[in-house]
């Protein structure tokens, strides 16, 4: 059964998945690595990091995905949509590897680029969305990328089957927050938490309906 | 060193510690009982109560403390205040066993009840309440009992040693919110967490300059 999965999606302890202002020098504003520090450390990221539980999880980002869909604000800092020349954040071979679904106001052709990575650029419903990438994605499951807006969007539509949250002992007190219009979202999801030597907490939530 | 704890002391994943309103009826509005669940569900609340990690925390609350201060709202329902004959929540014998400081603009004579609990009401900043009540405390600690407004209060002060969050797997929208004016407020201070079957995760803030 396909499915559509959040990974290694960071906040801080009040609900903030990247902090302000954004922009190019600083892309998670005054919140600046802190929010992924726990993934740079691991095994995932690098033959030398640690291969504990925050791995575990942290390898699931890439495990059975056959697209990603992402927000605006991810794919580019304000104002890249202006920029014509703008690529992304990650080089020319981006560690996505599947067609990528960029949600925007500001359509433009599709970007072809290293690796299997083609950013596609459109303006749909999240519903809309999600059945062009399950398309794409063939018999593999869907990842909502983020930000905090998309993964919220996705959430309040009842799209998600699989979020998996990486809360880290910080308070942001302003930025993307993930918390909002989502009041009972829990329902109809197994909830389970494990804390982490290095300090964050995984949080996942798995639709029962799903579990599968 | 004689500390200042909080025990216990219960969110949402949003970080609201009570829902709303609050009223005599629903004294957590539309939380009900669901983020004392996990408590209620220890020996420290039940001798048929389960005796694993949640039954460790649960019973510090009471682990050498010689006074609390708490809020009016968690003294007593929107109101209690016009009426004289308003004892409490919790009986003739409260849990405490101490004396209680109750933060209020409504000061009335103290109000001594069964079990060594005598109520104080006072207005004070809160550093001066917590000079008064360290010194009712003689040697041992001063736990701040919430609710919410008086934890962020004690929090944003510098005030707090020991900070024992409860996370409570679900998503409530709208209430007594802990995570406001606080940015960076986890600074100087230690943080674990650890997750428990009950689907809880332990938060403990810990002062490294008290931490002995
Ligand atoms: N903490 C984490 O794990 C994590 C993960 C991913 C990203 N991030 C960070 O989160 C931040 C971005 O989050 P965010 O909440 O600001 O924004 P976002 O979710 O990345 O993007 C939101 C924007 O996408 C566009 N959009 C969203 N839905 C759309 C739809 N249905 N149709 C058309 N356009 C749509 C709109 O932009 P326009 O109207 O401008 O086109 C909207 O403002 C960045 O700093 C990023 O690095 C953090
Ligand atoms: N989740 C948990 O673990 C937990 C723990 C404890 C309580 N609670 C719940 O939290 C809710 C109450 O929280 P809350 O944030 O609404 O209120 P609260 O923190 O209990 O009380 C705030 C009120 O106390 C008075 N106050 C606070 N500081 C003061 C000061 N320095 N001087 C004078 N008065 C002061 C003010 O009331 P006045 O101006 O009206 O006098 C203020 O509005 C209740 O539902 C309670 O049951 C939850």
């Amino acid at each position: 059964m396909q499915r559509t999965r959040v990974h290694n999606f960071s906040i801080s302890l009040d609900g903030f998945a990247a902090g302000e202002p954004q922009s190019f020098e600083t892309p998670f504003g005054h919140a600046g690595q802190r929010l992924h520090q726990w993934m740079m450390a691991t095994r995932f990221w690098s033959e030398q990091g640690s291969d504990g539980v925050d791995n575990a999880f942290a390898v699931r980002h890439s495990d059975g995905i056959g697209a990603e869909i992402m927000g605006a604000n991810k794919f580019g800092p304000p104002g890249w949509a202006d920029d014509p020349s703008w690529r992304g954040w990650w080089g020319e071979n981006p560690p996505f590897h599947t067609p990528v679904y960029v949600l925007t106001q500001h359509e433009r052709p599709p970007l072809e680029m290293e690796g299997g990575n083609v950013f596609h650029f459109l303006k749909a419903s999240p519903a809309e969305a999600l059945a062009t990438a399950k398309q794409a994605a063939g018999e593999l499951d869907v990842r909502i990328g983020g930000g905090a807006t998309v993964v919220r969007d996705f959430l309040a539509a009842g799209l998600i089957d699989h979020l998996h949250l990486v809360v880290v002992p910080i308070v942001l007190g302003r930025g993307a927050r993930l918390w909002y219009g989502l009041e009972e979202v829990q329902e109809g999801f197994d909830v389970e938490s494990v804390g982490s030597p290095s300090g964050v907490t995984h949080l996942t939530f798995t639709r029962r309906d799903t579990a599968s």
